[in-house]
């Protein structure tokens, strides 16, 4: 009797003192959540920096006759497109976001049984920023194709050519950022599934 | 002994026979979820069918001298742009999905416990479709908004001005999608609200 009683106040309910072990046994997924909020914070730092150190100046020949300079200096930066500011703002609200969550995590990494509500406030936190990072990714990714491609049924000319650093930061930005939308989809699966095994 | 042995089994396992009732009232949100499909679905198909009839045609004039005509006929059309045969490809997807998790959704409705299993998984397909939607809304979005403002920097003229309809098409096909894409973040709050409330 002694034995059941110690085993049923560490797992379930210290408030009642003689409850029985529930069936599925509880595993607190803190520590994994904190890993993945953690591996957020890096990639959306990691991007955040890609995308606002992409300026890059190129000379671009004119075609003028000699009065005019034969070259002109032009450069390419994030905020010449509201996609790539989207992205950068999006990346920017991740990032405190990831910082933040991940101090909830911690604190309650230790702790046997998380409340409840917190995971379900995660997972509406999670799912709301998961949506902000794949828009931004889409919003990004649609307008660096272009750039890469071009499209010749309404002559928007690739600019990739020209600008070949600015294209590879916009190109590993939109993908590391693919990675903290993905990464915000796993901590909404990983949440709900810890609720899941609360559940009754 | 006998009081404790009774409140376990109505907190945990209702399918010993005499439990009490649980401590929160088990409500079943499958009639919210059921209406909430159904918006998915006419959205999402309402989006497609306007994004498939955004062809439009328009004589463009030539600045070449006469032996070459006047004008040219050229068509805008969805498929032009991956962002939006993307956007397509997405909306199919969505459509399909939001009819057969209707039924799965009507099947359960009058169900007063529905299974955990199937809110988790609904919210782990949820939130994966909610993923795919945003990005799909982000690319159409960005690449539109190019259409309707062109860019300056990098002289892609906007198109908008000639090809009126398509824009409006385009437009009115992003707004419809983003308004899909919240219902699939609600969707999987929902869901996840559902086993908070049947959490211990």
């Amino acid at each position: 009797m002694d034995v059941s009683t110690t085993q049923d106040s560490g797992k379930t309910a210290p408030e009642t003192g003689y409850s029985a072990p529930p069936p599925p046994p509880m595993v607190n997924y803190f520590g994994v959540d904190f890993a993945l909020r953690l591996l957020l914070f890096a990639s959306s730092l990691s991007a955040l920096l890609v995308m606002v150190t992409s300026k890059q100046t190129e000379l671009i020949p004119t075609s003028l006759p000699p009065p005019f300079p034969v070259s002109v200096s032009r450069a390419a930066k994030f905020n010449h497109s509201p996609a790539f500011i989207y992205m950068v703002a999006a990346l920017a609200v991740t990032c405190f976001y990831s910082i933040v969550t991940m101090l909830t995590s911690a604190l309650v990494i230790s702790n046997p049984l998380p409340s409840a509500k917190m995971l379900f406030n995660m997972i509406l936190f999670d799912a709301l920023m998961a949506g902000v990072m794949a828009s931004a990714t889409g919003a990004t990714g649609g307008v660096a194709y272009i750039g890469l491609k071009g499209n010749s049924h309404v002559r928007w000319n690739k600019i990739c050519n020209v600008y070949d650093k600015f294209c590879r930061h916009i190109g590993a930005t939109a993908a590391v950022s693919l990675v903290a939308s993905i990464i915000l989809v796993v901590l909404v699966v990983l949440s709900s599934y810890s609720l899941y095994r609360r559940s009754r």
